[in-house]
């Protein structure tokens, strides 16, 4: 199979160096890493197993190649390239053949390298998440949520030495029950309930994490947390039990789609079903959300060496959200927290 | 001519308001905005003159309308819409018309109104460099431009009150020989060069502006800059005196590929011509990148009230660069700085 690829994370998956201006050609056993003048030095060190071309049309130079080699019939994701380019290789090519998720199928089971480098993201993640409690002990209170997300980001990159892996959410009461708030200028007080959904990138790979914490006393995100609103700790827990039940129950062999059954009965069977509104998870890796997809539409199969979340959550609105997620790799035909 | 919108910032300006879910679809008389249950409320409060349709997914309901209004022709750009989305689309109607830049175009000329707006950009932008010049006098001496990046984001949008236009390049002596430079370890010290190119967004409308300074004594961003290293004064003068016969010489009428000669001219007859490796400007408004491009190969002609940016650069490679970037607003035949 010939196959083109343009997003940044299928191309480093591939050949182990991308950058934001690149394509990676494969042609059986001849393969081509398309970029600019700007990133030749990089690309010629880190490039593996395939040819560097320096072009400053890259899609002009892969259809070249094409030519070169009398290729007829190529394959790609449909997502990764635009309808102009899409034109463009039309217009050249005989047959253009779509697979969707071409790359992110490839990547749903990881190595064991790529193992240790997601616990590794998660471990410093979890850092930055602690890091931020015990800011909010000591000067949270009075702080707006856009404040606070700056604050988050400061503590979850250390000062950006690291990447983040999307734009965290750092939400206070009704704000926490919209599944993707935008932080706003409302103030943290006591008794509050603040969610944070924030990640980090280590070495291109992903993590991902969610906690929901009371505003009193020392402000900690770890898993018991005691409220002084006792509707939020019945929510909490109903939670927490979702999320417990997913990762005691999920097996190999099994539907991704059932993981979110078992995670979604707990919160149908406690009334709250129609306030979880979003998916049970999704696979992490060099994305941010990949394959394999825990949601009742999925029609992924787990299989070891997958990683992904388990988030389940309850959202009242105009009162408060709660979501708790983890990272979970399976292994040995049991998941565990990363 | 029926057309169709995905592309966040071309939809704000057809209706007034726009976010990261949204279809807009204009029908003649007849015009609908598509997004998702998360932005209902939001919707139906700011959309102007436009029909509010929420859907889960948009592209199905957009096309169930092109349906019921039985259009045979839709007009669109290209790169709004991914190859995906564009067979989608191809299945379902007889004739689908490309106009590159369908929006940009509608939007070259900017109103009183956005000039209003970019000018507080600006403002608020040239606010953000004066406070990390501040930072950088009393503590920026022995920072790695990771770091410094991270402060200059904490001074530009005022701990994230204010959105960025792009990441900003924070780059020490060789590295801002790279156009594109990513923040490294290295360290700034006394007699270094350091160049910011960083911008914010102002209810949607972005700043641009790149500064170089030597480090030495009270650290500014001024445009007088007295270097101690003769070489980087001397590049700085002749930038500069691009930068000027570029404001001093457009006009309404001119092509903007003019302007860049003009630009490129100052900087090759000082012999360094082969160093200004970029063009010499864009537009700038709801995008950071727009029309009208001021490059040789550009096709605009210059009007009034059209805001671009003015910014040549010389890049010795391994030793040091020079940029100077200012936002002007062509206005009664004379571009003025913003």
């Amino acid at each position: 199979m010939n196959y083109i690829h343009k997003n940044e994370n299928a191309i480093y998956y591939e050949c182990g160096y991308s950058c934001d201006n690149a394509i990676y050609l494969s042609l059986g056993k001849d393969s081509f890493f398309f970029t600019d003048s700007r990133y030749e030095i990089e690309a010629n060190e880190k490039v593996l197993n395939s040819q560097v071309i320096i072009a400053s049309n890259l899609l002009d130079e892969a259809i070249s190649t094409l030519k070169k080699y009398h290729i007829s019939k190529i394959t790609l994701d449909s997502n990764e390239w635009s309808m102009k380019e899409y034109l463009v290789f039309k217009d050249i090519l005989p047959k253009v053949d779509t697979k969707e998720r071409l790359s992110q199928k490839k990547r749903m089971v990881k190595s064991d390298d790529e193992i240790k480098l997601l616990k590794q993201a998660v471990h410093l993640g979890a850092k930055g998440f602690d890091k931020f409690a015990k800011y909010l002990s000591k000067k949270g209170i009075g702080k707006t949520e856009k404040y606070l997300s700056f604050k988050n980001l400061s503590y979850m990159t250390n000062k950006l030495e690291l990447g983040t892996s999307f734009d965290a959410i750092v939400a206070i009461n009704a704000n926490s029950a919209k599944p993707h708030a935008h932080p706003s200028e409302l103030k943290l007080q006591e008794k509050d309930l603040l969610l944070v959904d924030a990640g980090i990138k280590y070495k291109r790979y992903c993590s991902d994490r969610t906690r929901v914490c009371d505003i009193h006393g020392d402000i900690h995100f770890k898993d018991e947390q005691k409220f002084k609103n006792k509707n939020h700790q019945k929510i909490y827990d109903i939670v927490r039990k979702s999320h417990d039940e997913a990762i005691k129950q999920a097996r190999v062999g099994m539907k991704a789609s059932d993981i979110d059954t078992i995670a979604r009965k707990v919160i149908e069977k406690s009334a709250y079903g129609k306030y979880f509104v979003h998916s049970t998870g999704h696979g992490v890796g060099l994305d941010i959300h990949e394959l394999p997809f825990i949601s009742s539409k999925s029609s992924d199969i787990i299989e070891n060496n997958m990683v992904f979340t388990i988030e389940p959550g309850i959202y009242i609105p105009n009162e408060f959200g709660v979501r708790f997620e983890n990272m979970v790799v399976m292994s040995d035909d049991r998941v565990s927290i990363l």
